[in-house]
């Protein structure tokens, strides 16, 4: 059991890997959106978010949510994270750790999407410790009901925290579909392109969050057993895919033009809409998750 | 033996990210080598790219190449594939079907490579359909003699799949390096330097497609048996490097400047040479293969 | 045990494609710190640096470090190294040299920045097959003593390899840190930004060499027992957290203004400093080894 076991560990750290990468994404996404002067800015500050959100998480964030000897709600022990130890059984703490702290520095920096350009240093800092250590824990907390999950590492997440917490992840990662769109027509004035918006940088990104998306998907089986991970990046893969192709085909039939903007923000759209369910529903209707809900912000897109 | 099934469809999956990561290459590659109006509009359309061809692939092209219930030539079953059993014996159908999945993708990015800048979206469409429905299939299959992989899942694929597949990549891989130089000459008249030109991008492109390559050649041994992945890769490794090396050394022997667009070109080239031999040849042999492939098309170069 | 034998090879491969990956993040961050008309000749080499000193290494490097049939200091075999054996036990051959060729790239590329923008081709051919060939591997024996490195194969590498190879390695790559801020005074003159630097080159670049350095650092284990890898890779990204943490509000306590570029350089600055000892100390001690680390440098700073 122990090849097992190891396995699994390899599994969520590769996951880790994944995640991480996710960021290199946002760089870009928000980079290649962002009118050019302010560019190198916005991106420079996605660095520095996944350097306080990490000490924030670790100090605090991560005791609130698994910490022992607190109460129904709230966790109390496990701040400031240091458990070396091993059991031989399960993931070992270090690398159940970072992988959730990789969600954290997610949500994080999706929340800070949508003040860029906006906000100064000292806001900045305050939102940074104020979500990593309250904000962040108590969604993952309340997604979940009260306290349940505080005796951690004694039940299956593999279904669970795949639904619950990917699933406010997802509430805030639309967020990332509505900024640019919101920004196209406020702020400049201009309804067709923003000034400074480098579609090269923001097709990567597309790419990066891809393939980051596999990890973030595909390493919330938190193992290897049956290999059922393939199945989730399968629908992973094919509501990417039907994202951007009906993306194109709506915007195409409404405009008669290949808008290629609201193809990428299709991609987007597609791995949001499936994480909470990548890994329940079969490969048909990941494709139909996958599209319908870009035909639903067409619509609201219409509307608004 | 279950460890071990799991960890061969462990390495494929990881093969998948890293095939999945090529497409960054290309978007790269593309963007670079493309006048600076229309980068952002061909960096697009890969994404658009890797959404149709899934899209098809899964809906029709997979069947056509692995179904069965057909005849000698083409499979008749595993339309929009859904096979969500594991065995427990082999790869697991999800695995194996994104693995496959990715090396239509790369064939039909760089399919689409051939013609950008050109084409409109109705033809795009048109061909992304037929490519990914009837011609990468007909070729997959056709380069393993007729229908013999129809049995699929019963065989050992290590060996047949790397030559024939792979193989056909390879012929169509060459048309990455072919591209830019006939644009150098026709599209500006400019003999040197295609206006927009980023090298940055090409550069990046180069290092995304060699880290993804390891993922293309290493994860088509379909399993750790033997660790022999490392091998493989090894292989990969040196002829990269052997291309990148002869072609900047042959260019400076030619004209007595460092030409770092050739050199780059050079080391794609060496990763195109390698890939059909990666598993069978000795370390320096991946050299000369590498190496010597360059040397190929500096003479064609030279004679056109 | 076999299982075990094929995890670690599996680990160490996967940690290789990740140091390979450090490749893109140096591209980046020397292309987004260098004048724009350079920035693309700077991205290429990285290319080319790549190829030389693999050929290099491969030739005669791996050889004088690792090779048997020498004296006390040296080793004299393994040249041209096609070493396609596996016995079964502890790393393929293939795979541990690929893992060993990429710290030798990363410390050539390293190396390599410190005379961007200033050599001609045949200098940085020449100094590129004399460092792969000899200081490289000089250092790296001589880090640990003479010729004990030897008998490779059959000692523990996880502990002394992570010390003495990457202390060596930290100390060049402190030229990173220091490169950019010289440039920033003596080459324009101007105080406050290099001419044709892209920050959003720079904060990709520190996100890949983030993700790129658990490779450097987890794989440096050499295996996956104990699932040690997860608390290595914890200690590294708490450092790297804390160092751009430490880094904006010094430079912001000083200066008043949010400095991004110095919080850069502060993350890559955490990076370097925790790689000799990230799988000894407490997570707590990562956050002061990272953040502590910065202060040094803001005083060399404000002293020069």
């Amino acid at each position: 059991m122990m090849e097992i076991v190891l396995m699994d560990n390899l599994w969520v750290i590769i996951g880790t890997f994944l995640v991480l990468l996710m960021l290199g994404g946002f760089i870009l996404l928000e980079a290649g959106s962002t009118r050019m002067k302010n560019a190198g800015h916005i991106a420079g500050k996605t660095i520095f978010t996944a350097g306080i959100g990490s000490l924030v998480f670790w100090a605090v964030g991560y005791g609130f949510i698994y910490g022992g000897e607190g109460n129904w709600f709230i966790g109390l022990s496990n701040f400031f994270y240091g458990d070396t130890s091993f059991s031989g059984d399960g993931l070992s703490p270090a690398v159940d750790f970072m992988f959730q702290m990789m969600f954290a520095l997610v949500a994080l920096t999706i929340a800070f999407g949508g003040f860029a350009e906006r906000a100064k240093l000292s806001a900045y800092v305050i939102f940074a410790v104020l979500f990593s250590a309250l904000v962040y824990p108590v969604v993952h907390i309340g997604s979940g009901g009260g306290g349940w999950l505080a005796d951690h590492g004694k039940q299956d997440f593999a279904g669970s925290t795949v639904v619950h917490l990917t699933g406010a992840m997802a509430a805030l990662a639309a967020t990332i579909i509505l900024k640019p769109r919101i920004g196209k027509y406020n702020k400049d004035g201009s309804s067709n392109e923003l000034a400074g918006h480098n579609q090269v940088y923001t097709a990567l990104a597309v790419l990066l969050l891809w393939v980051g998306w596999f990890g973030f998907n595909g390493a919330s089986t938190f193992g290897v057993s049956d290999a059922f991970f393939g199945y989730v990046i399968l629908n992973t893969q094919l509501a990417a895919a039907a994202g951007a192709v009906a993306a194109l085909f709506v915007a195409w039939s409404l405009t008669g033009k290949a808008d290629v903007p609201t193809m990428l923000n299709g991609a987007l759209a597609g791995l949001v809409a499936i994480t909470a369910s990548c890994g329940f529903v079969e490969p048909w209707a990941a494709v139909l998750i996958g599209g319908n809900w870009w035909h639903h912000c067409s619509w609201q897109h219409e509307i608004l």
